[in-house]
Order: C-alpha cells, then structure tokens, then sequence
C-alpha cells in the first residue's frame, strides 16, 4: 500500500508517500480503507520528534480516519462497513489495522472526511470533561483557547450539558467565533486576567496552557473544582499552592489519549459514541473543516499547522 | 450547659470549664447528650488561631463525639438513641447540636470513647481513598505516616479493600506497629526516598506531608494514579511538573471534611457506615485508644497532642 513516512529525523518537509507493507491485522482487529485522514498537532509535534510513538503502535502518522472495513479478522464486524476509527497511529496511510473497540459510526450526515476529523476531539473532551471531570448542568465551564479545535467542540458540549460556559481567546475575532458557538463569558487573554474574571466561580477547566496558567487556574476554580489539562502551550513546571487547592478542595489532573491501552480506548469510544454522537446526529454540536488535501500532500499540512493559519480542522483525502 | 470555653486568643492553656448557654436545634437536628468526645490535631490548631471556624458552626472545639439523644427535634430519630456524631464544632460540652445527617450508629461492642474517636478519621479516610480516589483490589496504596492516626485506619482499610499498602514513617518502632496493622512495604523516611522504592508503582497516595513531597509524591504515581493531599505538615508551596503529571495521567486532588455542607456531609456519612461500620463491627479495622481525660483537662490534653507523646487517640469523658 501507499502510506506517509519520515525520511528525515525530526525534518517535517521530508514525509513523502512510498510504497509500505499493509499492515496485519492482530486479533480483534480490522482493516480500513482509508478514505479520509484527520490531522492533529501531535502529528507536527511527533515529526518533529517531540512526541515520542507508545510502544507497538504504527511508526505511521495518523490519529484518526475514516473509511471501509475490507477485512473483519476474528471480529462480529462486516466487509463494506462504514466506520470513523480512534488511531494510536497509522492513518496517514491507504489501510490501517484498528482494535475493534475503536471503530465508531460514521456520524448522520457526516461524509468521510468530516467523521476523520471529529474522532480525536470528541473523544478527548468527552473523556476529559463529561467522564473524568462530571461536568453537569448549572456549572460554569471554563474553556481557554475556546477557538481552536479543541475549544470549539468543548464550547458546544458545554452548552449541550446545560453549562455557562467561559472562554478565553487572544483577539475580538476568535471571541466573536466563541459567541456564535454558545460561549456567555467572552475573555481576552490579552486585555484581561480570567482570575479575577471567575474567581472561585469556575466547576471545571479545559486547560491547555499548562504551568503559565497553573496559579490562575487555581484561583478561578470553584469549591469541589475540577481542572483537566491536556496541553502545555504555556510550559511544564508550575508552582502549586496546595492550601489554595485545598480550601477549595480541588482536584488538578492531566491526561493524554493516545498512551491508553486498548481496554481503556476502548472504554472512552463507547460512552463517546452513547454520549456525544446523539449530539453530532441532531447537529446540536457543527464542525467545521478549514480544507482539505491529497495524501500525498501531508507535508504541506502539518507546515500549515506549524504557520497557525488554520481554523477548523485540516484533513487528507485518499 | 457546662462546656470548654477559650477565654484568651491562641492560647491553648487557656481553655476552661465553663457554664454556657445549652444549643437550640435548628430544623433536621437532634441534641446529644455527650458521653465522650475525641481529640484531633485540628482541634490544636484552632485554639492557637490557625484553623478558622466555619460560618455557622459553633465556636466551641470538638468534630466528634458520641452520646445519647435527648432530643429528637422534627427528626424521626428516637429520645435514648445511642449514637456516634461527626460535628463541625461543639464536642467539648455536656451537650451538641447535630444534623441528622451526621449521626452514624455506634459500632458493635464499641464503648461510648471508642465510638467518639473513630467518626473522625473513618469519614476522612474513607471519602478520600474509597470515595474520591476509588482504591480497588491489587493497587498499591501509598501511605504518609502510617503510624499516626489516619495512617493507622488507613493500612487496615487499605488491607481490607484488598490493595497492596505502602507506608512512610520515621522509626523502627513506628514502621514495626504499621506492619502489624498490615503494611507490605515499610520506608523510614529519614533512611530512603520513598520516590525510589515505589517510582510509578502508587495508584493511590495519602497524603498529609504537602509541598514538601510533591514531586516525590509524581514520581511514585503509577499510570491513572491519584494523590489525595488532607495535610500540609511540609508546607503549602511546591512546585509541579505538568508533563511529568500528564505522561502519568495523574490526578491531585486536595481536601478538607470541616469546611463541607451538611448535605455533602450527610452524603459521607451515608458511605462510611455502609462501607466502613461492617469492617469495625467485625473487628477487621482495629482502633487504639491512648488514654482518657475528664472534660475538664481538655487544655492538658491539646498540650500532649503538641508534645507529640501519644499513639493512638486521646478522648474527653463527660
Ligand atoms: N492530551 C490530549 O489527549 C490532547 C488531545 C488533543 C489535543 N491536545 C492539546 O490541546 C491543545 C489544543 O489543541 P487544538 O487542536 O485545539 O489546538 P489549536 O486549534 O491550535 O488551538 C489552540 C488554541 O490555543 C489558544 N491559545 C494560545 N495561547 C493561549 C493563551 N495564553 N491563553 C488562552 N488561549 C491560548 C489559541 O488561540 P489564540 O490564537 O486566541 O491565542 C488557539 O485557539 C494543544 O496543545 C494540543 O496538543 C491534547
Ligand atoms: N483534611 C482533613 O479533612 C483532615 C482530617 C483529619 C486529619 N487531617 C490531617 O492529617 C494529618 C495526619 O493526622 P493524624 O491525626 O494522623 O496526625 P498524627 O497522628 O499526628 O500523625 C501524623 C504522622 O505524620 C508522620 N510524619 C511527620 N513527618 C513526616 C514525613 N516527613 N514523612 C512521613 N510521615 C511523617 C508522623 O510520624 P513520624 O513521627 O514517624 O514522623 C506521624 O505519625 C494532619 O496533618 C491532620 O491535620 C486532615
């Protein structure tokens, strides 16, 4: 088959499309036609030899996808099935192996390309915030970054769940974009400090920032606060006051999707599907794709992704 | 009503028997006749002014007790209901105002002191470890101070959930009485780094050291670990690496029982005795009584929890 590989250690302009073997499938697997590749971040991070690949996974870059199963394996799953697919790896690609517990519907309405690029976003804000975090009605959800990728879906959830939602964003643009999508509490993080904007106010934080945002985030919390980060755009090491924490009986956690096994994968695609694809179905929750490109072009993609001149998802046809 | 009264700011010799005037009960509360009333840590803090009482709760000292009702108020509780009490303050007298939602039966074969000085430490260390941090079968439980109070309960609990214990302490003697309670793993932390022994082995943490352990506290974490901080013996300051906290998947929560609403109490109280009274009515968590004082000699009793001269509880008898 035809797939992406890295011909150059840490170089992003060296992927080019070659000639690999299709994978094989281990049991409980399937294999996908790819029609469609969605295209993340990690992707850039990991050609850049920032994100280093767990173990037994696909040297392949690739997130998530969507296509045709060709070959069930040992599963109850059908030759010329429909299906969007949680990758550990390997969607850049023209077939790819996936763990049967990662294989979700292709949401009503959806074309291929939209369904590989909504996977990785539902479910790690699903995971994170209506698993891990409990968000529920009639609690204010702060958001940073609410207009990127993530904090598009995470806004519209909130609003789904019954939440205020509060986002922070760097311009006038990127907050009207969270107004339309829902967003009651618009903060600039250039103009204003959100601390002080939702002191003691906030019940759970999507937080991408990391260590730059550790001590603000604390403050905003409300009692029995929940905060969840998944980036660390603003660096690693912070200075946590755990008596803070603790008169508002906190709790901080940090997560990643990818390293999970599959039993664990497999756990989040389930309640994903039961929970947020009702609301992709009934487009309660939109999604947009900035544009779409060749396979062969996945370069020129992740350099797109490294300008930050995208809004919306990008995503490869096959 | 005779009860213990402070009669000079932040000085703990300063407590004295005192006439004051019999608590009135407001909707949902029983008065309790008290019999015996346990001693906590807490409760020195607060007489030297580091420990702010909570709005609403009674200015005299003491979160628990156990006692007779003798009033049964608008509850359906009965008049001679022997009963146990977690309080928000008010333990120190002749008699308590109590919210029926934090009466808890008396255990089998447990006296009046007994029941007094178990409330405490069994709603803390339950809504902690099994509530919030969830310990299961097979994982490694991680304690901080074993031999203290709450470490004490917690080896017994932790061995009867059916985890693997580890716990820290500073001496032989004390590290012997925590494998006597059960214990597996026994580090005297003057002698070694308690990070070392358990590097990504701590699926649940205890905590009552703080800012001084933080780090450590990351590097014993296993994947999905949780740290619970309900002490800040080193400090409230420390630093934390996010990265190092997201490749775990790692979750630090901090929490305190006082400061708690009544419904959120009630909820707690529920949860220990369906969960924890069955471990003490059959004796499988044992609980040690140092000694008891008349009510009179409460300042004696703070003095000797300053000194740090005693193993197990210290009880008020009235
Ligand atoms: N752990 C996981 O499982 C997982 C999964 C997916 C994504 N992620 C991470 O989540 C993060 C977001 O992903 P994404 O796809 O949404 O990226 P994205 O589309 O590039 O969005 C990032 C957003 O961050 C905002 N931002 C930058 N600095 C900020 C600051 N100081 N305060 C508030 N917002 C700020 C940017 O908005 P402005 O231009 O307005 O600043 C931008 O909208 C990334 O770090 C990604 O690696 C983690
Ligand atoms: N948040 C809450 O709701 C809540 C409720 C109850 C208690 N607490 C807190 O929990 C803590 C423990 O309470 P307790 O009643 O068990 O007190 P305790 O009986 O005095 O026990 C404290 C223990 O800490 C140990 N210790 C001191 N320094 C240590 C270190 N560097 N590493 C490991 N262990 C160390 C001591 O043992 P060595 O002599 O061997 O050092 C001692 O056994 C206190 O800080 C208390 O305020 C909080």
């Amino acid at each position: 088959m035809k797939a992406i590989v890295q011909t150059e250690e840490k170089v992003t302009a060296s992927l080019q499309l070659q000639e690999v073997p299709t994978p094989t499938l281990k049991p409980g697997e399937v294999l996908v036609q790819v029609k469609a590749a969605g295209i993340n971040r990690a992707d850039l991070l990991q050609t850049q030899g920032n994100y280093p690949v767990p173990a037994g996974a696909s040297e392949i870059l690739g997130l998530e996808c969507a296509g045709v199963i060709v070959e069930a394996g040992d599963t109850e799953n059908e030759v010329g099935q429909e299906v969007a697919c949680l990758l550990t790896g390997g969607g850049y690609a023209e077939y790819v192996a996936v763990p049967q517990g990662q294989l979700m519907p292709i949401p009503q309405g959806y074309s291929f390309v939209e369904a590989a690029s909504i996977v990785e976003v539902a479910c790690t804000v699903w995971s994170n915030i209506g698993m891990l975090a409990g968000l529920r009605e009639g609690q204010t959800f702060l958001i940073h970054g609410g207009a990127g990728g993530i904090g598009t879906f995470a806004i519209q959830m909130g609003k789904a769940l019954g939440a205020t939602v509060a986002v922070t964003a760097g311009s006038a643009e990127k907050l009207a974009t969270c107004k339309e999508l829902g967003a009651d509490i618009l903060i600039n993080y250039k103009e204003e400090d959100f601390a002080d904007v939702l002191k003691n106010k906030a019940d759970v934080i999507l937080d991408i920032i990391g260590a730059k945002y550790l001590t603000q985030n604390v403050k905003a919390m409300a009692k029995d606060g929940h905060m969840v980060t998944i980036g660390m755009q603003g660096g690693v090491k912070g200075e946590l006051n755990l008596g803070h924490l603790l008169a508002k009986r906190g709790t901080i956690s940090a997560t990643a999707l990818r390293g999970r096994d599959n039993a664990d994968k497999a756990r989040i695609v389930r309640s994903t599907i039961e929970n947020m694809w009702p609301l992709l179905d009934s487009k309660k929750i939109s999604h947009h794709i900035d544009h779409t490109l060749p396979l062969a072009k996945a370069a020129d993609a992740l350099q797109k992704i490294q300008d930050g001149t995208i809004t919306g998802k990008l995503v490869l046809e096959i």
